[in-house]
């Protein structure tokens, strides 16, 4: 059983510097594309799901390419439109040992911030779908792409069509602007049946703290707030991290319902590939459970798992099949032959 | 014997296709680094000339990396300062066969573009220089720049800094901002006493056309209109080239004085590796000459030499240095052990 | 004004050795797609058609990757299906001054070639198609491959669908099974429209030379004698290309239709990146031209240019747009910015 | 000390995707050789052995490519012959994290699986030598290539070389043509005088199970009841792997003669290149302890250290040198200057 | 506050093997550039000192490229003159899991060896200086280098240019040419107010064992022997490394003042990119501490976040910058956005 | 018919920029083998001939990976042993459009310039060798290689070894050591029956000009004086090479014996990879012509067109084939399939 996923955001190129080097060490970059909502839609694609794209891309070599590229995946790129504005574009130099990943965005003025986002037709746009997801990142890029997150999530709840939101706070691009970010995170939430955000996130679109010591009850009261806060909301889900350093981390992740409580076994990640992209990894997963109509804690392990295949997997998107997640649920390091 | 000579204007970073692809045809992307000023001067430090560049960085790893560049090739880079903005950037595929190279310009909001430039000192900026190189560029990037361009000119004109400017017309960039190019263009021209200009150029300049059949006719005329017209201007030299296809161009140069002209033999460059740059490299020549004391007709043919060496190396900038531009006069294509 | 157009073959992963190697002299092999009739889907859907490719594939990392290379460019999958076998494979040695590129075929007991190609629903296969493009290829795979490949000319005769006929004759394919390549060459003919073959293929399916010591006349004669044969034939085409050496071509083409001829500028292509796919490139070029309703010569001469630009694109598709074409034949060398 | 060994199997060509990508990610490919019996044969002859391969190489780039690698370390190629068939090759995704590594094999019609293997004169091929080496898969490539395998082996025997084999079950391999692998196995078993197999190994042959609950135990038992049922068998070894994560095993080994056994301690391998091939390194080594007239302790050792050595090492063959060998059997891991 | 530190020694390419494979495995080196007095020199110009290198280059593309790639990261190259004699090479096989990093050095009869390092003009060259950096691996070189350094060092001394000496001993060098290695570093230590030696390099120079059992205490007792033998000294410092295995280290310093120690927290570094240098960017980070007039604590903790730093990249420079070693020490394993 | 060629000289490691880069302009060197000699004896070896090599080589990672790649290529390699001393080295930057290829020889202190070259037992050596090929690059590289060169030839002389010889004269070599160019080339012309020479080598070896007008004339003039002076001198041979560009050049050759002259056609070699070792790919192509006892002409022909395919593979080597050479000589430039 699939669904039609409908995702909205921005698109960018990625261009990274290769063998651990920094940015522009030698005269080599490689090529990725991401963006959140992408690399959701790419996922998903692979995962057997119809899941297409909304965005705007230049009428250019890089727009063109980065349409190909989801195309390639198997997204649906019939709600991707050219518009005026630069293709967005971010420079990363991967972390080493203790040295962090580094990114530097160059993604001001795309044709995606620019563009003629409120000109969007939303009922056409999500129609036949199941799920519409967009993340913390559309509506940080300035006042017409949150006029236009919120007008879409309206329009999806209007509709029937579930929203997904994936939290994604980027103070610096609200800052940008003086967007009132956790003021349209809320109503973002208040349409949104599943929400991707700990207790952090919570916290700052709710304006309050969490103080419990323990991490677990942290999490447990911050979910309960938000279910109180957004009663449509009818599930919350994250991952949970601890770095030991760049390129080895253990990650879990819960899932909280209005009723049930589900964590899943921590798992150890060491000689990490490339991170950029799990936690939308994670969110895809989750939503292919959900949309295969599985139960919570099966969709919220396959989530995990596809989160945690990610960081074997170079790019932003997680190019795991569902055949790949279910052998990795399965366990098993030897070579495949 | 050396000049010291300082270049005002905008550096980018290039990031173009390997091996004769199109641009992303695969996930790689090759940098260099450019800009019609930084080249000039770039080229002028290999020659052994105390080259300053007067410019704006972003204070990211790519403003960085472009200032870095600048001093591996001896570069004076005290005047290149950070100012909040973007890096300019272009992309490029380079062309084969019958396809031309592409250019999809990324510079729009650049450091350059956007910094402070109007706070340039100029008095200080010049002290010691024999020449100010400037090219059309410059101006062409808004009313600031071109304000400062201008500016820039008149202050070297009145400290004894001889102007050279270089025509370079760019009518997108001139039309992004509804510039009067050619008054500016003239006003430049003014304080200029050497200028790299052809006929088209000097016709877009002067406003009138030049319709003789013979092309020398025509360019003797258009130097005799532009000396007419401007009379601090003591030199008109531009190169002269014919396309056999991408990669097989024949060329040659002209230099006119008030009083005599100047021109070089023809040169068959077959198997062309990267022909972005030659301009410069042809003018770094000629001011190589003119700065080291040599008669009009040695400036000239170093510069074509110059212009033709730059063919055969990759990337925006002529590395090859005074000896080897001697060399070359001096002619043999047998391997040198 | 676009076309839906149906395409029948193998497709092929292409294994080439980089920087003018030999086969693996150094331990890299470059990945491109290929296969006659993916060719041209490729090239079709880049000029704005609605392309489908028929074929199989095998179900592993090699089979997707194929599958996802033709998606990105914008091809209709939904017709390749997986099948046992493996990927058909082509190792190439691109050849260099006066050393000819050298093709190591691996493409025996594919998914296309063993597969259940017999069972393909034709009727569906080509329902709401302008036009079913196959080329000697498919036939000379098998007695099977052959059978499907006249069954679906006969389908789209039946239909209404327009078949064009890429001769491609591969006496080594046909010998493995003693196939009657003539015989079904003469059989695939009777159901075209149009035939891309020059003098040599038509005296072969046709059994009789053409002696004509003018080429010209010879390649009348063969058009002549083409056009009595095959009363469905409306028109026959083909490039003709003369080589100086393994990078320097010149090249130009013909087409006879029952009532005129017309024929092309000759061009001259020095510095060739890539050669393979240019036979395919000229029929998606005049095929794109006829879809479009476009008159004889204009299609011809849009065939040869996209032929002509395909020699600057690296791998086996022609990537240049519709746009490019149009640019080529407006001519200019100069870089584009 | 040294000894003649001859091996004999299908050697392969390997393609790799580069940088921890999926296969075809992007379009580059590495290129390594190996096969079980050709990795012992070049470790074998950097140890400075007479290693003679015996095979079977189609007459292409490819198989005369695979026939220089040989050469190039050293292998003595006289009984490397060219046949029909295909080049048998293997598509590898190195894994990483807790992805595995994935092999899409593309061996079938190879030269070897269809060449005259019947028409070896084995006197001849084994004159001089101390050693046969095969495993496993050889005679799970067909009827042919197993008849052939049983032949060399009992040949050596009738002249006193010493057999090896190294157990290497691929049930696919077998299925593909229902050969009775226990069977057969089983001969080569009674033929040789070392196994390189563990009690899964073992239990899988003789058809019947090892229940220890203690794995020392086990493969105690194991070992008894091979020495049982061959009479012929002197030695039995294996490496014993923990597995933590795609890139940290820990590995030790075991050995069992007739009267007593040995055990190595345990090596952490973290930050692991490359695992293909580790036990041919493994059987390499120990063969060349013993082919050396060293006592088994030591040739124990020696295998297991080759084997981690090769843990560090890209492609499959094991290039460490004896002396490399002995220094990390010498400790260490400082800078060696 | 900065201060001009001047180092003087060897500069040196390094050519390494890619992809963890052995030294020419496959037909590539990457370049790099180093020498224990470069290294420092570029690190200290990264974190906004006046650092000078003094040596001798090859008047060749070589040693240029060197010349050029020390002006890229801001060292003053004046006083690096051209002399006969060859560039310094050395060759690096990175290491892997327990497989050692292994150095094939080819730097005999280098400019700098060979050249006339007895004319430099010590007054002139330190004039200005704060500091003089030099290591033991300069005077090893021969004899007229290490006359060389010694009258360096007491220049520096004469005119209150502090003497920063790194002992480095290497017994091959020494061997080469039967220098006196503990006797000339006695001078060089005479003259030095900092050394980074452990108790190994000092029980070398004294001719002495420090035998206590405790690392800590042994350390202690060397560091005291060293203050008695050298009445300038006033810092000994050096790291303490634990290798668990090539890619995985655990890393602490101390520094000993006449009247107090300072001893570090430990890092584990996993995932090691390149250790080469990271002596070197301890050195430039301690000396960077002291010559901004911070206390030692400080400036030995600045100078190990500098070394780990340098672990995560490539080549044997630390290009990491001030802001850098801070954010190190800040702590936080998170992309940076 | 093949015969045993034992071929006597330095082996060399080229590091070469790649990508029309200037050496070192990107921090990437690619690698090939070679050395006059060496590439004689790969040709020949690739011919099928019995080539063996004599030479000196460091223990070291250099010296074994030459050792290798000699090997790699079906070079006998036992007269191939280690000695004292560095790996002989040269750096190549490869010229484009008017650009000449630069080198950059290391080859001074090399094992074989500095070994007991003295100390080879030539007549054990030279047995059963049908030819001894020695080219002026090896008694150019010292007196006691010079010796060795001498004696060499003597004992082939003696043995009734055929000894051929090819000029090559570098005067910076023969400077180096103030050697008596002439005067020992002389004495190996007395020994050879076979000189690759051209006029201006044998005027340089006779001391005399040669200043007919016209070229052939010139030549015949010389080679008579060869004839004259060397009466052991069966054949003169040279090629004849026009330079359109660096990369478009003529080539032809002629071969004088006694009694005959031969010229060739002339070919057009445009697009050039590498001219690198095209002598002795030339060289190579005779002497398998004579080895095979084919006619002068054939023989010359055969050189001739290996000469001209060494132009399209990349490294010193020409790896072509025989019938690679014969392919040539038949022409066609179509893709072989």
């Amino acid at each position: 059983m699939t669904a039609r996923v409908v995702c909205f955001g921005e698109i960018l190129i990625r261009l990274s510097s290769p063998d651990n080097e920094l940015l522009l060490q030698s005269p080599n970059l490689r090529i990725h594309y991401g963006g959140a909502e992408a690399n959701v839609a790419v996922s998903l694609a692979r995962f057997g799901h119809d899941a297409a794209m909304v965005s705007f891309l230049p009428d250019n070599a890089l727009g063109r390419a980065a349409m190909d590229e989801l195309r390639r995946y198997g997204v649906d790129t019939r709600f991707v439109t050219t518009a005026p504005g630069r293709m967005g574009l971010y420079f990363l130099a991967p972390g080493a040992v203790l040295r962090p990943s580094e990114i530097v965005y160059d993604r001001a003025h795309s044709s995606f911030a620019t563009g003629p986002i409120d000109t969007i037709k939303w009922d056409e746009t999500l129609a036949g779908a199941g799920w519409l997801h967009v993340s913390g990142v559309t509506p940080a890029l300035g006042s017409v792409p949150a006029a236009a997150a919120v007008r879409a999530a309206q329009t999806a709840r209007k509709l029937g069509v579930q929203v997904s939101f994936d939290g994604n706070y980027r103070a610096k691009l609200w800052g940008a602007w003086q967007g009132d970010g956790p003021g349209i995170l809320r109503t973002m939430l208040t349409n949104a049946s599943i929400a991707f955000a700990d207790d952090r996130d919570i916290a700052l679109v709710l304006g309050r703290p969490f103080n419990e010591a323990d991490p677990a009850a942290r999490r447990r009261a911050a979910a309960k707030a938000a279910f109180d806060a957004f009663p449509n909301l009818q599930r919350i889900t994250s991952t949970i991290r601890t770095q030991h350093g760049v390129e080895h981390h253990d990650m879990s992740a819960v899932l909280f319902t209005r009723t049930s409580e589900f964590a899943t076994a921590s798992f150890s990640l060491a000689g990490i590939v490339d991170r950029i992209g799990a936690g939308d990894a994670f969110a895809a997963g989750v939503l292919h459970g959900l949309a295969s109509a599985q139960d919570d804690e099966t969709s919220l392990n396959f989530g995990l798992a596809a989160a945690c295949l990610k960081h074997s997997i170079p790019g932003d998107f997680n190019l795991a099949s569902e055949s790949d997640v279910h052998a990795f649920l399965g366990g098993g390091l030897d070579v495949r032959r």
